[in-house]
């Protein structure tokens, strides 16, 4: 259960990379919120850490900054104040040891524990190990939360985490994906197992199939390089849909622990169904978006934007069937698709159940539609139930339609703020608890199945199917689930 | 399937009581609907018979105020017109066979089914089916629709029926429970049978317990001699509450034709357990309402209302737990209450779905709320599902709520008229369908297991306990429940 800040240890804060997108958008706001919720210990410190010379008063001023852009709502000069009372700076080159000689001077390791927020390029997450123990900085309650990618594929994966085990114990590693801290998908665990109406419905005997959706709208938003190198499948595949997957499939654990979960969450993925050069055409579609128009205006293609090289065969978009090899849902596919420049964005995960044994309606209607229950991820967090009713009126006497029961999570907690998903996860962190967090034979068991599909892929030579932006993706993701006899969620 | 009215042959709608208050406010304006909606076939008419000797000018005037005192919205002048064309009168006694003759002057049995409608006290059911067939006014066609009470037990039941079985076939008789009319209970098939969420958990694997309520506002409404003779047993219990069970309770019918409906509603009927002298006590609690407030107005109690025999032991409130003795329900009991003078209006049947096997919230729940389904007849026909959902926010982590998925028919069905249940009874018995309407069998199965509870209350001579006006029954209701370690829904 989670700990009120009282009961947790104060904290130092250490963040790394505090003048990047992330702290600044997110991590520096997200704190801020957490001071302003009570939810940081009265002598919890945050110290940020960068390359530049800056002085206290330059750094205080930036954070101001970030504050006052990034959070939505008014910000309250007393938290304000009180925020950056907590908040210093220190001035290094990350490879730097002596550098982190300043840290002694700011920590105080017999009333609060060390986490240090990798907020850096992955490759600098060793170098920043090596300099915090150089200077005797690590004790057995030193935490570090490590951002992804953690790696491009198992071997480099395996390099950093190496790299990181090093200096550090796993139960002392937290690796974020920020959708385990989204409120929809901390609820999964919930809606499995506090309702009997689903607990008991939960698997091959009554589930159809298995859709989950990540579209976005935006394309490349100026990080051509940077993604070009990835694609959809590690950047978005990898991490954020198979940790969604893995909470929807695994079977009950043992207790709400963080290993408990985890356990049953890895045992998943190493049910995953490899995808091979035998299979790859069969089970998945890369596609990439050419020029299109969203809402109508004219956005251009991926090979178009900023910084493209023409040549590029990386996937901006990726459906796939996968199938989990289980007692539990053999026969029942998994369709996952992620894109970007799709009409809207949307992020949702769709369980089909089966239909009733007997169609009493078959007269007037062939194929019943099935019930289905959809928990939207974003926008509108909710949780929705489609079933067939009754149309009222007198010439309708069996006319059925297919209507929904709905749970929107803002409109249902109207006096509940959701909070943004690393507000929970940078909470959990300096909470200890690491339910939340990715441990690394999930990492790993991840990459072994995305490998396969990714060197499928190359081995093939196939270019990515070209579809327009603001559209589902290519025509033969359609074909992927029709050949089926199933249909995208619409 | 409903026929249009093109496929539905003609009727010659024979309505006797046209003076009454059921035909005034209920059959009149539905049948207007009924023709409002093209649902009447343009040759059908309208016969009023009463004792008076209106001339046809009379009988006009009087169709004309019912429908714009009734009818609740504004009443379109060329419907009017219309449905006022079908309207005939013939003044008559009704056990006088010579009266009858006037019918053949109407009738069109070439042409025209005749539907007889009997909006008359039921002990004269028996002389209008003589003084019909003494005319030779009846044919194989030819129909009746019988409002209820049906008797007053099992014997007085059958003395009726047999008095029109000896001129009608079960095939031509269309008992009225003008609770099968309403959509919401009509809808009960769909829900069952439709959606594979429930059609495959609706059993003592599943489901907990079942309640049904209704609960009325009102009093006696100026009823008190009729009402004292019947009691909430008769008047209600008996025919809307068990008809309900039965569509809830029912196994799946071999197609939606009304005799496979109702061979399986007689079964539900014949597997209720005997309540006798030995467990009444146990199983049902008898109430009487006292004076009491009602929305903060004081209203008597039902021993001070006009007309009252002080002495009366009649109950006002009945509850009672039910067991079906079948291989689908054993071990899961229904609770069923309905009396007058509660709070407010309100019909509705819960469904406690089990809890989950096991409750990995046990450390912050030791009873986790249950799953509940609820089918609200009236006021708000809808449909709701409670579950559990983790309550947003940073502080709860593990915090559950019971949050509501809802389906109102009103909101989801926006440019649909809801029909009155008269509307649908009318235009099925017009249209020849039976599967609305309660078999003889049915009735006598439902007769036989209240006789036995009546019985043993007679036999204990105990009275009905008070509860005050506007309260929801004697404390021993409670009681009744809450000895299962279950509560009255709220």
């Amino acid at each position: 259960m989670g700990k009120s800040s009282s009961e947790t240890k104060a904290c130092d804060f250490v963040l790394f990379g505090t003048k990047g997108d992330l702290a600044r958008r997110k991590l520096l706001p997200s704190l801020y919120q957490l001071d302003k919720a009570n939810l940081l210990h009265p002598d919890t410190r945050i110290i940020g850490v960068a390359k530049d010379a800056f002085t206290q008063e330059e750094f205080i001023e930036r954070v101001t900054q970030s504050i006052k852009k990034f959070v939505k709502e008014d910000v309250c000069p007393e938290t304000l104040q009180r925020f950056l009372g907590r908040c210093h700076y220190i001035g290094t080159n990350f490879t730097d040891v002596d550098g982190y000689a300043a840290f002694h001077k700011l920590l105080d390791s017999q009333s609060r524990v060390m986490v240090n927020y990798f907020a850096t390029p992955p490759a600098i997450f060793g170098d920043i190990c090596r300099c915090l123990h150089a200077q005797g900085l690590i004790n057995a309650e030193t935490r570090v939360v490590l951002e992804k990618p953690i790696g491009s594929d198992l071997a480099s994966s395996k390099v950093i985490n190496d790299q990181v085990s090093a200096y550090f114990d796993e139960r002392q590693v937290y690796r974020i994906d920020h959708y385990l801290g989204k409120e929809t998908v901390q609820n999964l665990i919930a809606l499995r197992f506090a309702n009997s109406l689903f607990a008991s419905k939960w698997d091959n005997r009554t589930i159809d199939h298995v859709q989950i959706t990540v579209a976005e709208e935006v394309g490349i938003e100026g990080r051509w390089g940077y993604f070009d190198k990835a694609g959809q499948m590690r950047d978005m595949i990898q991490n954020h849909l198979l940790q969604v997957l893995t909470l929807i499939a695994m079977d009950p654990p043992v207790n709400l622990d963080a290993d408990s979960i985890r356990d049953e969450k890895v045992k998943v993925l190493k049910s995953l169904r490899p995808i091979t050069m035998d299979n790859v055409f069969e089970n998945t579609v890369r596609g990439q978006y050419s020029a299109g128009f969203l809402k109508g205006s004219p956005v251009p293609g991926y090979l178009e934007e900023e910084g493209a090289n023409v040549q590029s065969n990386t996937e901006t978009f990726v459906a796939l069937r996968l199938d989990i090899d289980n007692w539990r849902w053999a026969g029942v596919p998994f369709y996952l698709r992620s894109g970007k420049r799709m009409p809207f964005k949307s992020s949702e995960i769709v369980i089909y159940f089966k239909n009733p044994p007997h169609n009493l309606y078959r007269s007037s209607y062939r194929n019943l539609p099935p019930n289905k229950l959809t928990i939207r991820l974003q926008p509108h967090e909710g949780v929705e139930i489609q079933m067939m009713n009754k149309v009222p009126g007198l010439e309708q006497k069996q006319r059925l339609q297919t209507t929904k029961l709905d749970l929107s999570f803002s409109d249902t907690f109207k006096n509940e703020r959701i909070p943004d998903a690393y507000e929970r996860l940078l909470l959990e962190a300096m909470s200890g608890n690491q339910a939340l967090f990715v441990r690394r034979d999930e990492v790993e068991q991840a990459w072994i199945w995305v490998d396969g599909i990714i060197q499928s892929w190359e081995q093939s030579n196939e270019k990515p199917k070209p579809y327009p932006a603001g559209t589902w993706g290519p025509v033969a993701s359609v074909a992927l689930i029709t050949k089926d006899g199933r249909s995208w969620d619409e």
